[in-house]
């Protein structure tokens, strides 16, 4: 058994490879006890939950499978999850492990964090936007009030296992919407991601493109960068939020049923780059190939005519970036250039949201 | 204003003085932007209350004022937290204030540490109790189930201010359970703190004594020099917990109405002495002595008859500290020399319970 650390600047590296889950060996070492309690979905559990009860079936494993979707980020969740630990008599060294998307990444995630102020835990992220994105970097977090990860914190898991084989099963529209994040690295770090990203998608979206596995790394080596130089986001970490200003608010006023977040964060980085360019710092030619790319993925890319825009800004009000009452965006000046702006007049936002493009340099 | 630091390995000393509530400036010092949320108490409230919100009069300073007691450090109080938190549109830098005990610090770090996963928070420790312990170490927490601190997480405040002058108006009950703690460090560390806690208890429990300042401070170091060391509770942390595996399970037997923490405490550290007495790894003479100083204190020392001691000990399973299944308990070998043990027979913990003096050696 691994080294126990709480330590929270010290995310290494995902554990990658195929058809990982039936890995006994590879899923014990990860534990610091013989307790554990995996959560997981009503989706997932049907297909892969039995390969850890076998890995852990010497242990006591306890499960709890929550049902599917953002609903389920949840305080009513992570008390379920806090009854069922206390009434089954988990100890501190107990591993919770979470078998899901970034719902139950997110959500197990903090309940780790915060049961007796911290357990073991171990993230087996399933969809590609959880492999990519939300499985990576610490944030936990639940929604209250309808406003999205308003609550949370940071903290690691002992591991992420990221086994590819599991992408197999995803749902087309859950594989899609995890290239929304794939684009916004690619939009943050430029090269090679950018190019192998286009050879793929321009390929026309295989499973078994030699490029994706390519993809998912380039993915979590960027983030790591990124969030192991700044792990309390106080500095160049904001940037990872290209596109979720407008991605969580949409979430928020879709009451989490329109969008699912990575339609959402699509929706947002083209919104993001237009802003950029109607700003006069990226080219036409940016706004151009994200939208194409966009496309490619067959990802949402518009705010829909019917959507309120007036009551989708007020979401902006419960932006975590918010400093001095000022709302700050993250916008772009190229592939690999992206910045902070908290300069933003209220106009120019509305305009951008009603989609004009009204550039004028 | 200082600069923000998440990292939870700098806890620093406390700010000690007189009158430090009155300062305006050095309150406005740990602020870090235009907005305050005050938690505070209805014992608390109509004597403190005003001092910060002249303060804060130039800011957006909203308050919320919790009943008095333990059930208090619920999830119930932590979401209406949060919800005044969102309602008034706080952003990320903000300042949490506690103003009260432990129970409104522990409570108040513990939505500090979660709102936007991590805010400002400044401590202002009202009582004894919290002043030489509570407030300290970065341990926040709520109550779940009837388990006492079984859902919190490490987070330490931009600063301390212990303001002795809010002594005067503290019950004197309140006053009394501080000692209990008091005297928990005295066994941890030993000299010089045993003689000018023993001077002072002598002297009769004067506010007005000159040991008393020293003995706020001695705690202090010997907590922070402890929590510095080990800030994740990985290792010697632990012995902290002096007493706590009786007190809690005292807390919780009680719903915590039986007993104040401090009261609980107390009766804890003469059960985890006599503990270490019957198995043979103190003297008869350290039993004495703390017994003495307890009641010096006026504290309680034994568990009423009418408790089920049986039903008590059931609460030992949520005690933090099991590990591979086994309990630990903190003992003493004499003042300054404190271990943990992990081989307690139920036997010997039941004849302890009930105060039967068995040492066999």
């Amino acid at each position: 058994m691994v080294k126990f650390s709480k330590d929270p600047r010290e995310e290494k590296l995902p554990i990658f490879g195929e058809n990982l889950l039936a890995d006994k060996l590879l899923l014990r070492q990860y534990l610091r006890a013989k307790q554990v309690l995996i959560v997981t979905n009503e989706i997932v559990a049907p297909l892969y939950l039995h390969y850890l009860q076998d890995a852990f079936s010497e242990l006591q494993c306890d499960v709890i499978i929550l049902a599917d979707g953002e609903e389920a980020k949840s305080q009513h969740s992570l008390n379920l999850i806090f009854n069922i630990l206390i009434e089954k008599g988990h100890n501190r060294d107990t591993t919770l492990v979470a078998l899901g998307g970034g719902v139950i990444t997110d959500l197990t995630g903090f309940a780790a964090a915060t049961y007796m102020r911290g357990v073991n835990f171990l993230s087996l992220p399933t969809t590609l936007l959880a492999q990519v994105d939300a499985a990576l970097g610490g944030k936990t977090a639940i929604n209250h009030q309808n406003i999205k990860n308003v609550v949370g914190c940071f903290y690691h898991p002992q591991a992420i296992i990221i086994d590819f084989s599991l992408l197999h099963s995803l749902p087309i529209r859950e594989f899609r919407a995890g290239f929304a994040e794939i684009i916004k690295y690619a939009l943050l770090a430029g090269e090679p991601l950018k190019s192998i990203l286009m050879n793929f998608l321009q390929q026309g979206f295989s499973l078994s493109s030699k490029y994706l596995t390519d993809i998912i790394k380039h993915c979590c080596k960027i983030k790591l960068t990124i969030v192991n130089a700044d792990p309390w986001e106080q500095g160049d970490r904001v940037l990872l939020n290209l596109g979720h200003t407008f991605a969580h608010a949409l979430e928020s006023y879709g009451n989490y049923q329109r969008w699912i977040h990575g339609e959402a964060v699509a929706i947002g980085l083209y919104y993001a780059v237009l802003l950029s360019y109607n700003l006069g710092s990226c080219t036409r030619e940016n706004l151009t190939l994200v939208d194409k790319l966009l496309e490619l993925a067959n990802l949402p890319r518009r705010i829909p005519a019917d959507v309120d825009l007036l009551e989708l800004s007020r979401y902006f009000a419960y932006d975590k970036k918010i400093l001095a009452g000022k709302g700050r965006f993250i916008l772009i000046s190229d592939w690999g250039n992206c910045y902070v702006a908290d300069n933003i007049s209220h106009e120019l936002l509305m305009n951008t949201l009603h989609n004009l493009r009204i550039r004028k340099r």
